[in-house]
């Protein structure tokens, strides 16, 4: 699992330790443990603070008398998240180790309201592991979308794929090591070489190659984090991150989690033009897709919406 | 003490939990305890992650075996500290209550990096409490400095700026209530009148009136805010709101708190013509201060920091 | 019109310079003009960078090939605001200057994402301007929603109120200035007496004191800013700089603001639940509120959504 | 030069157009023009918005009277810089345009507080440009200093690191466009095969492969992001790009870039121990490095910028 891994400092999963703070039982049980994701990579749980009663304790520090209508917590985490109150969501923070190919992590880092300590390969040697899809996940470009993906791949030409994926990956690596003049063990190779500075060979590994990452984050901006890319247009490499960390904060807080499903991930915007549509349909009219005011793919996403054929 | 004071929700202060997080036995203790500042003010901590091992932590996550050398925790932190490396402090969080003017809580919320949930006056009446200073802070305006206070005020002077600043808040304070048509225990004070909205009458308060808010910030955020305010050249008011954070802060992370206080409180950062001076008084030079490309203040400062009569 | 208003530095509104750089012909028109604003306070665009096709031009980097099917700006920018792929918008940048009352900007800071810089009442003797609404503004407390205005007061009470804020904002800005031991032009009151500095004496002032500043900020974050404060429910008051900005923001990037209208202000997003009651109404169903899993308050929301009587 | 290169949308370099914006003539002869960097990298500024005047402008919004004493800019913006006074630098900002290799963009995107849009290869294909070391920055790994340099690589050593650097990255890009099923012009290889998902077959590109992006940011960020990249404790490749960019600073605000030079790039912070070294050497005491508190690495740093030999 790498490092971090066998030994975490200052962990006491073993041996828990009291505490005067607020706790979430349900995530208390998951701490420290590796949720596997891809073929190399994990997400676990390294730290956290706050609850559902931290979200409701802040808003209600904020709307003071305006918070006693809601009898229940449940009630003001939703009406929080559907009017999106966002600063309540921002007093819990979770802490994450995650273990991800560089191409996932460069996508990821583009969130820019969190903490990251990435493992760095100018003080280190990094370890050789590769992503290489799964054979189900080797997907043709789409044609319809630019973003997107197509079929799988099969035959001859997925096999070849995979050779030079893993090929390419592993002979990149060998020759990294061997521009630092290190074998896999760190012993060194040739007595009478130098070996290359870190930060320069590293620029030989691919894309495919496993960083490793500590990364911090407040609720609220990991919610608009998962609501991106727990998306069915996210690239599935991320996505299938997203849905380990959700596994996490559905037993973190679990309220708020159930709010979001609801308001966010559920939910669908409609534009005015769209609204206009819904309007005249819901009064009996028949309206054709050539006088919405819609473009094509803004209809066909509307009528998705609407549970309809396009 | 006012809202959140009395009842914090899921706090468990009496009753210890057990947790598998990395726990900070001296702020454990310290955990919901009210620290006053100022006449009605106070800080205090509602929660916390990490302490200096997860600095630690993250430091050999990013940079490996690069982390070998430093065999303790505090040597580490230090070198950190030094170089500016300041993503392992920014894995530490803490969450605050903290009770302030509203003219105090006007420079404090510059510090953008925080997550706040400010008690609001749209939704709720405030209380009516009022900073005023203790009449050996009531300083004169500085006639050297412009953002200075001068020499304490004293006599029918001092007199009669207490008795205005106490007496001018209060009127305030009772036509907001009398606008609001509540007495201060919530009651209607005449049958017949509606009351103005609330987020109408609060403008009639002076901004020595006090507010609440939650403020949540990450250790590295918070070294800056307390390297600014903990100065001596912040206003008197935020700086005993730093003073009493600075004391939560070394129970909770005390290498670091150290570290900041040699690289950072104590420190001096002398500019390339400050170093010339120093480089040719060193080599036993007697440097005029008309010949130090220095102005006069400059040369003022780095006698100072020198120990020096300017 | 206070500082900054008569000499702008730099400013060569009269004395156009030839630039190299993208220019918005709409808003140049209107560099340096005061919109105005409640009754002593003013908007006014200092510095622009960007326009319309600067988001085109960002959004053709980051997707190349994948903007081709676009062959006009305009559908370029509606797909990038329905999907919100906010880094193109993100590359446009505008400089406002600002008068407002303190208690609109303590409301208007929480947008963290900015630049601000605010006359300092620290340094500087602020001017006895202050904001008293007008009377057809002058509202009682909604019974409904405790956030919201209610209906407008009149007679005995109307007049009392506007009396106490008028009085109240007067006699406390008298008592700063005598705290000052200034007079209006600044000349000293009383030859023995030192005065108070000035970072305590702004105390005494109370909320509808106006203040200014420069705020810079991009235009996603722009964006996001008058969604919010342009909305209905936003109080009226930053509503009403809100949509004075809007003003100029439709002269700047008319086709990224007329994508912002039907995309943002005149949208709605519907929940799962909401869109669930909505697709059993078109399929000719009569959906009761009870058995539609939405609190009162969210049915009345989707009603009027979608034009129907609650 | 690639995409974004030959035409720049809205680019009137040619052509210039009167603005009544303030203009910084030293920036305007440079816009769009390529300063190139490393074997195949640029930096070309795409736009600004102010210049020195508008940080004098700003803080003389904020000091107001306080910023008379300063008869001229550079006196006001020395004292800016040398204070920390850091929001009027917030209100210039620029925009580059970038070409760089992957893992300089790694390390680059880290300086979070900016706004990006880079190539996406998830949409498009990559050009086949690798970064290779010019033969005299081929160096060792430093004994010493685990994230430093030491001796330039020689001879056999050299040739053959440079060798793998050249034909791996060829050979991964020949794999990808293979993957794509594409030849360098963009048509088909083979007429029954798919192509692999451009999001996919990105993975097999080595980190030293060219991507583009706009980079947008305030001068007190980029300051920032100077003090750090211009240093010589950066990485070689980064460093080249901050050298680049301060060429460009420099004519855009060069007052504020010589404060710069002077209180950051050439200035040293001094901690406490060093200090109370500095006075008693002052003093004509000969201290030894043993019972100074320092640590070696501290000693050998303070004779440095001393001037003196460790």
């Amino acid at each position: 699992m790498g490092l971090g891994g066998e030994k975490t400092a200052g962990a006491n999963g073993a041996n828990p330790i009291p505490t005067g703070r607020v706790t979430a039982p349900g995530l208390e049980k998951l701490l420290y443990e590796c949720f596997p994701v891809l073929d190399h990579g994990f997400v676990r749980v390294i730290d956290y603070m706050g609850d559902d009663s931290a979200i409701v304790q802040a808003a209600r520090v904020s709307y003071g008398r305006g918070t006693r209508q809601f009898s229940e917590d449940s009630g003001l985490i939703r009406y929080l998240m559907r009017h999106r109150h966002s600063t309540p969501f921002e007093m819990c923070e979770i802490k994450f180790h995650v273990k991800l190919p560089i191409f996932v992590a460069r996508q990821w880092i583009r969130h820019r309201m969190a903490n990251v300590n990435e493992h760095s390969a100018r003080y280190s040697v990094l370890d050789g592991e590769f992503y290489v899809p799964d054979p189900k996940h080797l997907a043709a470009q789409s044609g319809a979308n630019r973003q997107g993906r197509g079929a799988v791949l099969e035959g001859a030409e997925a096999l070849q794929i995979l050779e030079w994926l893993r090929a390419d990956a592993e002979r990149c690596y060998d020759h990294y090591l061997a521009m630092l003049n290190e074998d896999s063990s760190g012993a060194k190779l040739h007595a009478k070489r130098k070996g290359l500075a870190r930060e320069l060979a590293r620029m030989n590994l691919t894309l495919n190659t496993y960083t490793q990452w500590y990364w911090k984050i407040d609720l609220h901006n990991l919610l608009h984090f998962l609501g991106l890319r727990a998306d069915p247009h996210a690239q599935h490499e991320i996505r299938a991150y997203a849905e380990a960390i959700m596994q996490t904060v559905s037993r973190w807080v679990p309220l708020a989690f159930a709010a979001f499903q609801d308001y966010r991930l559920s939910a669908a915007t409609l534009s005015a033009p769209m609204l206009a549509v819904v309007r005249r349909m819901l009064a009996g009219e028949t309206v054709a897709p050539a006088e919405s005011r819609l473009s094509k793919r803004e209809w066909a996403e509307l009528m998705t919406v609407l549970g309809r054929a396009p």
